[in-house]
């Protein structure tokens, strides 16, 4: 499938919410994308084709909207899903990842045995959105402390006025569909 | 696929994680079943089995564990998705319903227009555990009140010991793979 075709679709479907959570900011809302079954399995099949080459170990999953997109393309390319979370709410062991917010901080964690037993497993971490890029590389690091293999890092919509993707791209490969 | 082989491999790879979050609460850790490529697989392979014969128009998927299984199996069917969230979470205008705690009460929230223009919109509810069945309650109510048709309540899960399945069959079918 042309990559141009896909962004036009996303374009029209994804709904812009002003103002949302608070005055000043466009929200991006991927839900008027999700409920569309013809442009979200037009996504899914998009990312199924580019992915399923690589052979990926596992697709990790940024909370919560990280889950969707993550889960549908793991169970797509039949490989497990690796969930990574706010802190607190995974349940066993895990390796915490601090990183900036406009202020404060904040903190995502993976479970410290989610590879199981493959060593240096090939995996590809996915968002809906990246701006700042602050949890994006969090996550990165925390699938590298645990002795993964970061080989891309996979953002539906990539916010115009950061510098996002030069923060990460030491890290890893990335790949955006769309600038909003 | 036979569900008693699926209820085996399940209950072999859910792992029990006693006293989180807090103390004598065994919780039932469903990461180390997403992780595994087989497993996770094979569960929705069955889902999908079961399920593409109804002719679905949505899964609707409760936050955030929901969100997991609810994506995987509507992309598998080539349907939509829609998230039922958290209060505040929606960035559109939704419906809320309040539902009873042990102690206060909490509210799920979904978009007023999530079944588009689908009128009577076929809908399978899915969450990976059912326990009180105040979330699946108040998110049926959901489904209803957009008009939505909830043909069926999935959960991976149902925990022992509460009343759950007796207290929303009255709205809908109810389907639970494992007994914990």
């Amino acid at each position: 499938m042309d990559l141009k075709i896909l962004q036009n679709e996303l374009n029209i479907t994804i709904r812009n919410i002003p103002d949302f959570p608070k005055p000043g900011i466009q929200f991006k809302d991927i839900t008027t994308l999700l409920n569309n079954a013809k442009v979200f399995t037009m996504l899914m099949e998009y990312l199924e084709s580019r992915y399923k080459k690589l052979n990926l170990d596992y697709v990790a999953g940024i909370e919560s909207r990280g889950f969707i997109f993550g889960a549908a393309l793991a169970t797509r390319l039949n490989i497990g899903f690796v969930p990574i979370r706010k802190k607190g709410k995974l349940p066993s062991t895990t390796v915490v990842e601090k990183y900036a917010l406009e202020y404060g901080f904040d903190e995502v964690e993976i479970h410290i045995d989610a590879f199981m037993n493959i060593k240096n497993a090939k995996v590809l971490l996915i968002d809906d959105l990246i701006a700042t890029g602050g949890t994006a590389e969090a996550s990165i690091k925390l699938i590298k402390s645990i002795g993964g293999n970061c080989i891309e890092a996979c953002f539906l919509l990539k916010l115009l006025g950061f510098d996002a993707v030069d923060r990460i791209k030491e890290y890893t490969e990335v790949f955006t569909i769309l600038d909003v």
